[in-house]
């Protein structure tokens, strides 16, 4: 037969990754115009964990043959051997992916996969600012309400205001989308004034003007700085694990629904609305998952918070100890805009909580350990880690 | 620091992938009530052959990590060392999963990796058929464009015709969807009839309903069979091989478009118009990739087709030896509809073709070659086994 696995063939070059150390680590910096440095706990001793460091490898080398075309590099610092070289290096989070391009250094804090890790990097590779030329582009641009996204209009791309808007965009690349238009219909469109830039929170319906027009490249940073933290966001692969950490006094308000399905679909409908009428609340912050972007992850999840993900779900989880608390859903009859904008009230105020349903959470977890005699993890031990 | 990859920690437990023979097959096909057998080459020699089985086998072992829970159980077969298995369980192509499940044999031809392999098997947990409950669940149904689907609408869920229906909708399933409405509010937005059902092709506005309601399983099973292949597709990661292989004469007409790219929006615009005005001509079957989609397989695709991926591109493809020729398009400026329509046409009637710019062609090869001397291998060569 014919067919092999594309991504086979390509382990047939030698592997690209190097062990950085002392010695070669300014001539790798040279060498790559950009240059992706895993900076990872030592190897360990055991056959199993030595297999997860290998899959880690793995990954970079697959990236690393994919990206050969594009002078990316991949070097890998081990965080005991090589402590002189993370530390002028400003390596700090084990696990993560630091990438040097020119003199930014961007951590990627998200999935490490090879899809997830050659995204952000050919992402990293466009220009920062992407240009709207026509109403009909403009639409592309009115469906990326997922995303936090800001859009300029200027006089053409000779503008010093274009250029103070483009210095931004590059502090934010790729994890927030610059968009700019020199034309004046589809400002008009926009409703956006000469030199005026709008700020859009995913699943708003109007933006915010940054105020003080013309704005200079440090009051675009500083007003996206303090409102990048949106009412509704969505879980993405390529910066999960720092949206994790962003949590609000210890807990996260999580919601599961698969867009895809016409529950999931109402429900996020729904939960669009309650974070609509709710946006000026500064203590609410939901994430939403969509469980089709992380199919590796369901199981994990369904074990974890003992929720089902077939269905739509919403709950509070404490993310120190993954204790969690789920809202009863009936899924042939949805609750309300209203009845989910009390429960969420219920959460704020701490009257919903993860921690007075304990003494039944026990009998609940006794129930699961009959259950789960042939895994010897507790789930539980591992939420640390991870998301 | 707590932070490790979540894929790693699922490596803690022992390895789950059976390795299929004579022995121990029927009692796999017992114990699981779906059990996946990759059937593969035998294990090469060489130890860069080597490490792309291994990675295969890693595949395998991460899905079957994360499927535990779900009673789906995983092997392999060697083409060479289990023939007698391989012939008693229809085995046939190397590099396909076979996913056994009840009676039914389905075969994987997609993208083997984690992700994909898993979303599979969770999309066949699911019932062959979505109830589609009010106006709000019907609007996620208006908004899968890119899949076919079909919709019916019955009395209720005890209805012969809907369990024909169901039947139908298990042959087929995960790769067309299946929806039916019991409420008359629904079916009458959809203007359906009792017992009458709708088949949506991608992309168009307007559904064909299967004839001579009441239908039985067999019918729907002929008109999906008969309708299947689209004037336009986009090529998805589950069935990617079996859509490649699905050529007509030997060609692909190939476009390339980013739809969250203002320029690949606008252009995919173009595309899906051109595809409404001429979706009655049998001859005509284009093939959408969206870059976004197959993040490692972009250079790929960019060193094989010679083109550059950030713009959209459209192109004819020669499936047996990777040739290509592509419309030249000036992103400033995309073609109207018109205008590609009649390169379609073009390219229909042989006018356009990739045998008649061979010896530019060669000329381009040769300043290729200049540019990739790093590179031992010529890509064509490796183009037969993918896609």
């Amino acid at each position: 037969s014919v067919k092999t696995h594309y991504l086979l063939s390509s382990f047939l070059s030698l592997s690209q990754v190097i062990d950085i150390n002392d010695k070669n680590y300014k001539k790798a910096m040279k060498k790559y115009s950009i240059l992706c440095l895993l900076y990872h706990k030592p190897i360990p001793d055991g056959k199993e964990l030595q297999k997860q460091h290998q899959m880690t490898e793995m990954v970079l080398e697959l990236a690393a043959q994919v990206m050969e075309e594009k002078e990316i590099g991949f070097g890998m610092v081990d965080s005991h051997e090589d402590v002189k070289v993370a530390k002028k290096l400003g390596l700090v989070e084990e696990g993560s992916v630091y990438v040097f391009k020119g003199d930014r250094v961007i951590e990627f804090d998200g999935l490490l996969s090879a899809d997830t890790l050659v995204e952000f990097l050919l992402d990293l590779l466009e220009e920062p600012v992407e240009v709207i030329g026509n109403t009909l582009e403009l639409r592309a641009f009115d469906r990326m309400e997922e995303d936090i996204r800001l859009i300029g209009y200027f006089k053409n791309d000779e503008s010093e205001y274009y250029h103070e808007f483009k210095e931004a965009a590059e502090q934010f690349q790729p994890y927030i989308r610059f968009f700019a238009t020199f034309e004046k219909s589809v400002a008009k469109e926009l409703t956006l004034k000469m030199n005026e830039v709008d700020f859009y929170e995913p699943f708003m319906e109007e933006p915010v003007t940054v105020p003080d027009r013309p704005n200079s490249e440090e009051e675009i940073v500083a007003f996206v700085t303090e409102h990048r933290r949106p009412t509704l966001r969505k879980l993405r692969a390529e910066d999960m694990f720092e949206t994790w950490e962003d949590d609000l006094e210890g807990i996260h308000v999580v919601a599961f629904a698969e867009e895809e399905d016409p529950d999931g679909y109402e429900f996020l409908e729904l939960l669009k609305e309650v974070a609509r009428d709710n946006t000026h609340h500064p203590g609410l912050s939901i994430i939403w998952i969509d469980p089709d972007d992380f199919p590796l992850l369901i199981p994990y999840w369904e074990k974890t918070f003992h929720v089902d993900l077939f269905k739509p779900q919403i709950g509070v989880v404490n993310v120190t100890d993954a204790d969690s608390i789920w809202l009863e859903i009936d899924e042939q009859d949805l609750p309300t805009a209203q009845e989910l904008e009390d429960w969420i009230e219920d959460v704020l105020s701490g009257k919903v909580n993860t921690e007075d349903d304990d003494d039944d959470n026990d009998d609940d977890d006794e129930d699961d350990d009959d259950k789960d005699d042939n895994t010897s993890e507790n789930p539980k031990q591992y939420f640390p880690s991870f998301p």
